[in-house]
């Protein structure tokens, strides 16, 4: 606390990431990145982008990646935005369509970046609980709100929706704008991109960090309704004209254009996801339904922090996160049909001990 | 307008970034990039970061990059934030350090981003007009404010303060935040850097975008006390946990870490601007003193616009502002000796036309 600072300051609560450790030689299982690098176009594309040409802005309006966004999603570019990761997209959101005046609603269990936004922008929110089964009910959404934001699959419980119960919730909410957060929606998820020319209150947020493999790169993207995505572009060019450098754009636009490469990934992983839950089943772990990168589980009879620990001291980080309700679950990213076989065996040793 | 948006986006005036024309075989003189690409070491360390690593998320806190930076300026990590372009960490700035009870104060003819800002986290500032010669007086902010920022230089004047007027504002002002702007400081301005431990309401922000030729890969850093840095961090780490990527921060490393290139191509600007601001006023036009790698310049019987698109038409693009005070001036940015030769020829055609 310093006298110097804006009032705001003082009273935010940052996000903390998981962590991003310095030393090799461990199983990163804690931040859900892709185990398998970028495709080979994006590369190439980074390669061709190292040239004197860095020395020139880039296109304050990313043109060349809105163009094969739009493309992908069968949409117009005005339908599309891009930003330095989808956290920027998603704060660039809460400032610009959900500071209103009642309070947003998010689940009470879910990405946690959801709150701090709140803080530093100053909007009101309610936590909608999840069920007993961890399930978002949009049943309870149906009510009025400033907004609604919730990730599809949901994050850390990695449970899916699928797109008609978001088009039951969009046919009765019509008065706000509802953010569908879509970080993983590419390992077995429903997108619902394609319900974003009939609802003009939707905004869909994706990101290339999981399903591209690009969580370097820093780049994110949201499709909706051209008047919702006008306001993201007024907030963006009122912040920083230049959020996605050359080399981003760059290999931003090969990624989106490698669909062979990009399916191929996503499957294996949902391979791998599928062996690891029922091996992990097999452990006595409970594991919920994921459409995710990453696992959400429970052991009935050890502690999830002291499991955590163990692994650790086996190199292998995974997530667990200190809050009511979720504290005795642990958040495992699906890696390598390797990684997750020495998981097993590190969970396995640690269970017999 | 749309009835989803936040209240605030219809009353946003967002910034107009110098246009970045997608056609090639342009003498590109309006952004102030660097004519000369970024250092040999820099397209190294980038051909090195292309890797799938990408897959990965960058370090959150860039420590690599902060450590560079704070060795340059002898000082601690602990006063170093990095950014996505100075952009955003100016935006930061006005929404962690800048919102006070008072108006801030800034130039009247100075980066136009400044009340974007302003619009963007709703801080009140007031306007204080350069001398009759464009410059800045400090003695005109030594009174009750919320906060100081300026350019040094001076955007798009060019002028620049020594270090000893800053620093008799400093003494002056200790009950807000001062905000030094230092883009354009590499082509002979004088850094405020090496005062920011003896002010701890000092801050200091720079660019790689413009003396590290590296416009297209967006890094901007600020240096500043300790507790200034914090509150930058808190807003970042409320916005977004990694606005560099493994790329950027690895180009941004060389490039600091590189003095001779930078050193040598500053130079080479600096004599290109010398002589570039002769021949100009042998045609007859009054230039202002620069300190920056552009010139502002007036002719006193052409119009700023009319000469403007009499260059356009000659593929040669500069900027001009059409705002009071400045509207019969160009800003033209020092390109490299040829392009600077082209200019001239084509002025000279077209004041003999």
């Amino acid at each position: 606390m310093s006298r110097y600072w804006s009032s705001i300051v003082s009273l935010l609560d940052p996000y903390v990431p998981g962590e991003q450790p310095k030393v090799s030689n461990l199983i990163k299982l804690n931040t859900n990145e892709n185990p398998y690098g970028p495709a080979p176009g994006v590369m190439a594309a980074l390669q061709g982008g190292i040239t004197d040409a860095l020395r020139l802005y880039p296109d304050p309006n990313a043109d060349a990646l809105k163009s094969v966004i739009a493309e992908y999603y069968q949409l117009d570019t005005s339908q599309v935005f891009a930003g330095n990761g989808s956290d920027e997209v998603l704060a660039h959101t809460f400032q610009a369509l959900l500071k209103q005046q009642q309070p947003i609603l998010f689940p009470d269990i879910t990405y946690s970046f959801y709150p701090v936004y709140c803080g530093l922008y100053q909007v009101e929110y309610e936590r909608v609980a999840l069920d007993e089964s961890f399930r978002i009910c949009l049943e309870d959404y149906a009510r009025p709100n400033g907004g609604i934001v919730f990730p599809n699959p949901n994050a850390p419980t990695g449970i899916g929706l699928p797109i008609t119960e978001i088009q039951w919730l969009l046919e009765r909410n019509n008065n706000s704008v509802v953010v569908v957060d879509e970080a993983y929606v590419d390992f077995g998820g429903e997108s619902a991109a394609a319900l974003v020319s009939q609802y003009p209150n939707l905004l869909v947020i994706q990101t290339l960090s999981k399903s591209r493999s690009l969580a370097g790169l820093r780049v994110g993207f949201a499709v909706g309704d051209a008047a919702l995505i006008e306001a993201l572009e007024r907030v963006k060019n009122s912040f920083n004209s230049y959020p996605l450098g050359r080399l981003a754009i760059a290999g931003a636009v090969a990624a989106v254009e490698d669909k062979k490469y990009f399916e191929e990934t996503c499957t294996r992983i949902i391979t791998t996801r599928e062996k690891l839950a029922e091996r992990l089943q097999a452990l006595g772990f409970e594991v919920l339904p994921s459409q995710a990168n990453f696992l959400f589980v429970r052991h009935p009879k050890r502690d999830a922090a002291k499991l955590s620990q163990a692994l650790r001291e086996q190199a292998i980080i995974v997530r667990h996160f200190k809050q009511q309700r979720i504290d005795q679950f642990l958040r495992i990213t699906v890696g390598t049909q390797e990684e997750c076989d020495c998981l097993v065996d590190a969970l396995t040793n640690i269970l017999l001990s």
